[in-house]
């Protein structure tokens, strides 16, 4: 019999239970071995939904690690424990899927990808999801063979439905900002299209509470803009919100010199069209898991085969702390009202003020 | 300074008043002289519509005819005038834009065109507005080239919005049939993609009344589905609807041997999207003249120039007649139930029952 | 433990591995237990893709029937042995998964049903893979709901990307025509929205061959257009090609008293479009499994749910006899150019020739 | 009869040709009675073109001026004339049409509106053709009944498709730079949704010469993303660019509290969709003209309708100078690298550098 990836995820909230899934039923060359969560009740759901498949259930996490035979750990609960689980599983000598992002925090993200360099025999992916979505990779396939000449421009957004409750405002004070949570997906997005390397010439942003005023006591804002310059003559442009009227709508331009890529420009959640006395209606996804469900299930899937086959991660963990600066950096921009500028180094040109 | 056509509009109608303003106002080289109609209503729009810019206002279209310089005539009263007054245009020695249908019985179709056939000198136009709308042109500029290979499919469809009264109950009563009423457009669409010499082979339609139970007392159906068989190996297949929820549906596939155009396959009325809490709506025309405007106005200003400049009209009133004939063989299928078979020279094949 | 239902898949063609990976690999309360076929390669590829998950392998289907614990089978062979080996794993006490058709014989397809009847306690499936397609699924729900009143009118076509070589010439010979093999997707749509009690009032059909003309020699078309009229006020029509130049084209319209809705009118295989000289481009399926795959998925995964939980299949076997009926009378309408009509039980009229 | 009004066009390059036959042709309650040209080119296509159907030729503005009888005056020659000639109309006493811009520089914008006050009984018009758009007025309407709560965020773009030449090179020497050529659209357009109101807070732009790095000579780009902050609680952003693959790309999002409109996220040309062996294709606008053209025949009726009727202009001239005033910041803000504020009553915050 094919040995199958021994895999445990840690934390069994909304992510991670679907994490836990995705190995369980859907990763075939994976089993979910452990599953932990601190909390009573998130245990109790994996008592119903997963032991009853084989998986053990923990309270803490270090006593997880112990778990016989496991070989990777999926690290999903909450986004403070995200670096310090992950440095921990690496320590115990286990490969790591961690949920983005890795730390709202510079210095601690650089610690994980620093951890990780320890053990280059280990596998630590930062899960991006839409690396894993279909129409990114047509798109990035495309953008790669040349189809579009030179990526220049890049447009994309990242914009949740409204919700008549104060969730966006109660997880602005720990999501490091809109452009932290959110728009981090998309500046992802401008790394791989404009490629890793790529080095920032200046940030800014700017952004307004329409729906949300409670979000300012977080230094947040429930839709900004942003904009990114690269050296080398390129430009993102970004746009977030938390109050979209249709439901999840993300999109993406990637604007070359010969041509241009949309994904999801005439979005759509299935193939159906109502006709109805006040015109043609189409359903757009509702929640970011609806449309980016089964680059989810992707994601699982290849990370166990990079492990089983001791190939290439498809992309480097290095890149969730590049993203992170820019979301960091436009989140700044955005508290303060400056723009923000780059050497061609990358460092931050700090205009010193005259002293008398 | 420039000669301009001199035009009469009988009937000031709905379509009437429209063709009467088109050449009034957006028909650069005609100038609308007189317009008729039996009806003092009408005549009063027109004395205060038409008559202050020049137009001579009159009761009787024979006295109309008189009108002094007078060049072309639009006949677009009732269906029942339309022969006669065409007719009678010509002996006049006027040119004449006819709306349609020439008529809904053929052999007084076939009077008209007999009637033209004397005074070849003359322009005598059947308005199929489909003809001179851009989107159509676009396709077939298309299909004539050869893009689609040999345009074997056509599937269209005209579908009015529904109504809640009883207009289209009692149109029926003189319409012809919605086959011969509304599917007359399709057709037409058919002998123009596959050429206006198509023999039919065969003929067959079902149809239903589904909102409008009393048109059946017209031997009229409110959604029809009717196939023609063409010899050569083509076939159109139509549906009418009276029934539409979102407004007025044309759409038009022309399949070929090696590509396929779709007219409005993707209906939408304007450029306008309208994201909303459940989903993303547009809007589509209302009505037919909504969808055809532009279609119309382009169809005085090509008369006009094809009379002023002795230019070759854009297809032959003969068309009209054959598009009749279908018409009237699927208002007689779907009444009958039976298909109606045709020989290689289109004659139909009667199957003579058994006597003893 | 949980118990996992214990299946075989019969047949590793195209289709037939692919539901054996679907067993093995996407459907968590199932185990693919054994797989057969008579072809060696076939076996051979499942010896490497198959077994070394714990898979047997078997050369014959009987010997398969006798694996220890064995509930379940797929019968995903050739057509010609889809009823005999279906009834013989109802015999041998076995839940059935069999790809459509049953047959395409309709005398063979009541056997499979009567064999069926005898055992009411197993669970026997013909699988229509657009019952289990999510769009399909919010249409019928959407429709169920009442919210486009009565389904009256359904359009639906089930068309084929061209392919440059004489596969479909071929597979002619033995598909029972493209009525029975692929519009038989678009009859089951009919008897889904409509009902699986309608009863045909009259079936009627054309087609040509423009691409393939030696399919004529198996008296099929590579482009058939079929109009089915039920009793009580219900029309479905149908067009099924064999030269698509895009891709799998599979559109459906319900159009209801009160509005409409459609699957695929605008359709599309990913959420990327491509901006190039020429306009807007985007792609649509290539292949039915391209357009369809997920579908087969939940249909491995809702039966293997009825089968353990012991609940109703989504839709009776019965239906997939009256849908090979109509899919034959259509295929019979084409061949013969007769329109065939039916009393209000069901019963083919057959006029009687006068004789002397 | 009734009185026509009495219009002369100064100009008769691309633009001035058009709006010659716009009110020659398709503004049935004016009359063409003048046009002039200082090229005898332009004259020489007006002898042929516009003099038969009674129109008078001048070489000289001033002289045009004094055509007897005359109402109006349609600016639209070179932009350096725009301001003087449309100072001089005023002077002369006739109402104005004026092509955009103004004039690049704002105090000769502010000019016209001074001359423009003097004379409050004369129309004076600058002509932002999208508020003449049937689309982007019902976006409008939708936008002010409410419907989208109030408008927050505005995504505009205007981007031109690429040309294999250097026209767009020599054009910006004079066009002020993209952001006062081009997105002076999508800034009026802001002021519309947002009020003419509005008071700028910040700008900032960024930009590259991705396909005409000479364009850098003139210290504009090919490529620009600028955002305008509004006091008030609103952000507008653009996007301009010269060279996109398939044609004219304007492209606008209007974004409230509780809803979303778009206008041309779904751009195509007209109904047509092209399916071919790479999938389905449609065309887009290829010039501003292809895509706004109907909108500017709206204009000259709507212009013509004012005067004649003494209403009210759909919108203030002084809108001109707000647009362009935020043009010229939004491209000295691409210039210098730098992001410029603004206080509550718009005044520029001016840093002041620290002095030794």
């Amino acid at each position: 019999m094919v040995r199958k990836l021994q895999v445990a995820v840690s934390g069994l909230g909304r992510m991670g239970a679907r994490h836990a899934k995705h190995f369980l039923e859907k990763t075939p060359r994976a089993e979910l071995v452990a599953a932990c969560d601190p909390d009573p009740a998130a245990r109790e759901w994996a008592q119903q939904h997963l032991a009853p498949y084989g998986t053990k259930i923990y309270e803490d996490f270090d006593e997880m690690l112990k778990h016989p035979g496991l070989d990777a750990v999926v690290v999903a609960g909450i986004t403070t424990e995200h670096a310090p689980q992950t440095i921990r599983a690496i320590q115990a000598n286990k490969h790591v899927l961690c949920e983005k992002p890795l730390s709202t925090d510079i210095a601690t993200c650089e610690a994980v990808v620093e951890a990780a360099k320890k053990a280059p025999h280990l596998k630590v992916l930062c899960g991006f999801s839409r690396r894993f979505d279909q129409s990114y990779r047509t798109a990035f396939e495309q953008s790669d063979s040349g189809a579009i000449g030179r990526p220049t421009i890049l447009r994309s957004q990242t914009c949740d439905k409204y919700r008549d409750d104060d969730y966006f405002v109660q997880y602005a004070a720990h999501s490091g900002g809109v452009f932290v949570d959110a728009t981090i997906h998309d500046i992802d997005l401008a790394l791989w299209f404009f490629g890793a390397d790529s080095i920032v010439k200046s940030v800014s942003a700017v952004g307004v509470n329409a729906r949300y005023p409670a979000m300012a006591q977080h230094q947040d804002v429930d839709n900004g803009v942003g904009v990114v310059e690269f050296w080398g003559g390129r430009i993102a442009y970004f746009y977030a919100s938390r109050m979209m009227a249709a439901g999840q709508h993300d999109v993406t331009e990637i604007i070359g010199t010969h041509g241009k890529l949309t994904v999801n420009a005439n979005a759509a959640n299935d193939l159906v069209e109502h006709h109805e006395a006040n015109g043609i209606r189409r359903e757009i996804a509702q929640t970011y898991y609806d449309r980016f469900g089964p680059a989810f299930v992707t994601e699982s899937n290849e990370f166990t085969e990079c492990v089983l086959d001791d190939t290439k991660l498809p992309f480097k963990l290095q890149g969730a702390v590049s993203a992170i600066k820019i979301g960091a950096a436009l989140q700044k921009a955005v508290r303060t009202g400056k723009k923000i500028e780059y050497n061609e180094i990358g460092e931050e040109i700090v205009e010193h003020k005259a002293r008398l």
